[in-house]
């Protein structure tokens, strides 16, 4: 049903920045403009997008807990500076019965050698790296595809 | 004096989802039925039980800090995925002068392999791991124990 | 101009295999139902795209190098194993003035260790993985979009 | 059945010791009061203690193959210095059918690097250390617990 | 202008224990003292100081993001126990366009190996470490000194 | 049945020097001298035996793809310098359903430390190596043993 | 000299429990059988066979430095753990002067990281793994065909 | 005698590129012109040359393969990507009894990590890297002189 | 008392071409230069200092070997290149009981690899970089402040 | 008193061979020759010697346990390929009380990569290698003088 | 202008002993030949050389630094073994504004591994190995045609 | 002849401090009396001893180089914290045709990670460390009777 589709986008530490920090990495976007982007994007495929950034990692765990009760049926996640440091994230998701796409903005392989090891990738379906914002719609039309499959 | 044993059972990221996440792994029983069943176990050794969960790595440190000012005689620490990357949670805990003992329910040895290094091992009095639930009440009997000597 | 978009997807060796190669991690289409259903969505995009399968290292440079003199605008290639040893597949790519993402239809950080590590990723645009079929859509979508702007 | 219960402990190399060995490490008992100990704790959880102690890693394979011959449903392993260097040990214990938990007396983690990683923690059910004697004690009431389910 | 000479300095976990904490490591003075003192060298200087301490990571990364909107012209961070660990804050401190100077109070270069690697290090100006609390005022100095010429 | 037996012998990258090149480590019998004993024994033990060498990867990766459709019940394979290089041949293997059998002449555990790791020999059943001219040999018996009971 | 020819096949540590420990890795054959198996091939061979098992590394070097005075031409040893960690087996074969190819039931190339390196490879002929009991029968033949032709 | 001084110089994979492929890097002149250059410099010196490039690693191995029967009497080799992952072209030199001078253009030293180590230098008399096009010609020198001499 | 405060100051290799070697990494002043600023915040400080700069470590060795009997009371190094490769360096520092502080012009931890382990920071004091000539300014406050009190 | 010395000399495994063993490597002289020399020696500096030989580390270990018992006053251990794999070894000297004198016949620096590396030497008084048998000697005379000035 | 000319021939450390040390390895001339026949050669080439030979660092560095006081124009340098160990010369010679070719006598990639890492190589514009008395001649010849052109 | 027996022993960096330099490491005995010491037991043992120390590492060299001029027939080296660091003094030592022997006060191996390795080790006869001045006594042993047997 496509009531049953709703999909929690979470960004991490420093991506509240966006627009704002090292633009020749991360673009000239704003947060807000790529989370609307996203719900746009998401009316035309028919599901449900949830939006949240936050800087703290137990905030981010705690949002992925109450995604079940909350309804959400897939998570898309920019873990930014967790990715390379966070097991805790990681059980998170993979303690949910959630598909998850992560996404990168930048190529993080392209980058210095610690960013190119991903602690979260082993526990997601896939992984986007280096599209910029692109890279959360094309998440976003993977996981709706999934979702409507599934 | 029985009334100076007081022991703070601290569990970390993730361990609140118990008896739904991953069972296979970490069993069916939840971190409430834990907390009550070691609470029971305190009566009969004659101590204090507190207990604590949270997904944040601050507020574990900060509980930490607080617990000799509330009559804290000792710790049970599970740091869950904290265990193998955070060296403040270490900082914490080698900072207050009260013995620790530090629980694993699965047996981290058996896993992946960066599950295999903790951090805060060397600076705990010894560590149980695979035992499950068991090993928190094992952890409780030990603590007491070595609190009844001191 | 429209004309100028033609996308080249280089397939690595064994993708020939697909549908017939552990379909549990690369899925039961064949790559002619892949390449179909490349060409049809570059029709929707307004782009063409060529494609080629090679199981040997020099056949895919060659057509790499050929690229720009037959009015390739850009790439997507999946290296399939030359992934993660081939330095000339890197600076075959490197080496042309092309805009490149790299696809695997496969989490490669779900599995071997070896997989995890990518020569070619330092020099693409990005990199999209685990996604199967999707992926290489993906790509194409961001592709078409990419250069419909630069 | 409770006649089927017994329990074989094995205290590997330099075990014998103990009370006379380095005691700010290992204490000041001695393995024959530690083994009355585990004795008497046995008699009070309805279980029977065969104990073992040898510098030779050959005795303590035999004794583990021997062990189900005997009537052994559980073992307790101390393995010393050979928990760190013996593949064949490990093979001995993963080649019998037999629950197994493995014991330290020192905190492994907080002495050289070399003893941090225990060969043969991958094919035990879980691990104690740093609890000194009360580490084998432990020990006996968790394989007694877990035996009695089972 | 002087009025725009205004440094944060952060302390990261467990920095609120100095002066109860390993006394022989870390001295004798408490937090309050040291900012105390900064901020008395900071009127010589003719500059504005305000301190932070949290033992939440998160919150350190949210006071950084907020400094430029705050009229903040420098920071002086004592990252403690994230030094080796985070990236997130790393990225926080590359995020803002501000000049920052990384002060440890103990040598940790002469401790556990594993403290020798900062993540912080390489997108700061310059570290100090190993002379106590006036490493913290020697960072002043040094910062008020380049904003005077800057 | 016994026309079902074709095994496919395959000779890598400049194993066509043989009885030429380095003969005090590779020995003095030519590879077509090789082949044709095989083929007496292949005689010998009722199967069919193909031989094949190449330089080119991509040229074994095909011939590999083709065994079965050409009635192909098994492999020998020689990778030469591939066995320590190439993971697209390692994945041609084990995408096709055939059982394969390793074979070195030389003792690769007793040259260069690099030639100690074979990237092939997880994939395969079995390796020899070491025993010259003989490996094959007995690679055939033990390949024509298993075909016979399978 | 026929009469020269005996051969002794040494069975490192745990390969009593053949038949019964782990038969998805090693087989359901006993140790007896296998033996039982080489003494008929010898025969068929010409050459004679000595076996001993053992779970003492000092037993084992103790008969090979047994062995030459024994009359013993040649050495086929299947290592067991020892493989991976005995530098003193690995001398005593390299001390006596009789030629030795090493077996290995399974494929120690497709299993734990830590069985892929034989510290015992470097001073043998040859190796053969990953072939089962059928290993053992093919060592014999090389080994009888090397001293016939020696 | 002269007409024994047949040198042949190998192109390895993308040196096609050459004056069009990252300029910056690898200068101006194509491959065309330097092979020129480099017979002109043959007939000062009293030598031929052949030159060859070739995108695949097994028709660089074939022609040194022939070399030999084709009368060639020394090699210069650039082995372009090859030179950091190919075991069968260090193989295909070692095999063959030419004497043989690796050439790099640039200098791999100053480049990525994975560029200053390689697989061929080992089994050759020399290299010179950095020199750009004048590296083949010292080498073509080297080369002839030291032929006279032998 | 005050007459014994005489402070040593030594630059190690290739100091002596500060003002002219990579300006953008060290600065446009000089050696005299900065020796001279010491030399009058020495005169404010109430404190003698001497200073040296060798390209020779024997040289430095030898200086460090006589300070105490000329008098000085604590040393301020630079040891330039010779941090990440001379234990001999660290061995004369460590071998004098004189405190000692190690100064660095430029952030080593933001350059090359190889610069960020200091053989020499274990057995000073403290450590400070990236601070450029006000570095040193640092360095001697520190020290006076230490020697004045103790 | 002449009569507390007296001098327990271990010979490690495969020493039984001296003298038949490699005698490139470890001469020509045999164990007891060189045990018949030690004992002349002792008898000229007052001193009583013990030897033993044995290829089971259990027997080692047990002789270094009884060794206090039997009025031995120091080792002198040459423990062959135990040197670099056991820590049981190593744990039985540390756990006695005895001054030990590692030796080797060979220069263990000079053979392959894993002889460098002794897991006893951190726990004896002194190391000597490469003498052959002087060096038994050498440590019977530093032994002996140690425990007549202790 | 050719006056401007003037190339300096550094040798590092125990090239003084050429002619006497290991000539297996490193040839039979003297280092007075070499030089001699290095101004013979420039005489040819119309440039001048200077050579220098010390087996002491800072006498090496001292020269560097003094070169283009003394209208040094370009670098020839053979560090010896100060190449793998030497952070101070990498540094002088990054220092002074001159190109500088690295000269090895013997190929350092087919010696000891230690020998296979160049610090020196990342600074310099090439690297000429193996090559002999040779090596140094292409050096001249590619230095003075580099600095004719610019 | 007894006059060709002259010894020279070299001691490095540092080593002129003993008697003041840690002693608790070193001992309390300085340099000169060890070296009266040595010439005292070389007139016992019927030989020459020539001393020299010196803190830099071209010294050194130049002595080994002049060595055999002067009629040097052996030579003693401890090296000092060169030790781990000199390729050059290493060289210098394989360069000269003089047997050597390399001596350590303490015990190396018990000391920090980095003083574990030697470069000296491999070019040298043998090693003794751990046995204070005495093993200087030692090597002087072992050299005069080594030189008096060849």
């Amino acid at each position: 049903m496509i009531h049953k589709m709703k999909i929690l986008v979470l960004h991490g530490p420093n991506l509240n920045l966006l627009g704002r920090r090292e633009p020749e990495i991360y673009g000239t976007r704003t947060l807000e403009e790529i989370d609307d982007s996203l719900r746009r994007l998401a009316g035309e495929l028919g599901v449900t997008v949830e939006t949240c950034q936050s800087n703290h990692e137990g905030v981010l765990i705690d949002r992925i807990h109450d995604a079940q009760a909350r309804g959400v049926t897939g998570l898309i996640v920019n873990p930014g500076g967790l990715t390379h440091t966070s097991v805790a994230l990681r059980d998170a998701i993979a303690g949910v019965a959630l598909p998850c796409i992560e996404v990168h903005l930048s190529n993080i392989h392209a980058r210095e050698e610690f960013r190119r090891h991903s602690l979260i990738a082993p526990v997601v379906i896939g992984q986007i790296c280096g599209l910029g914002e692109e890279g959360y719609r094309l998440a976003l039309r993977a996981l709706a595809a999934r979702l409507a499959e599934g």
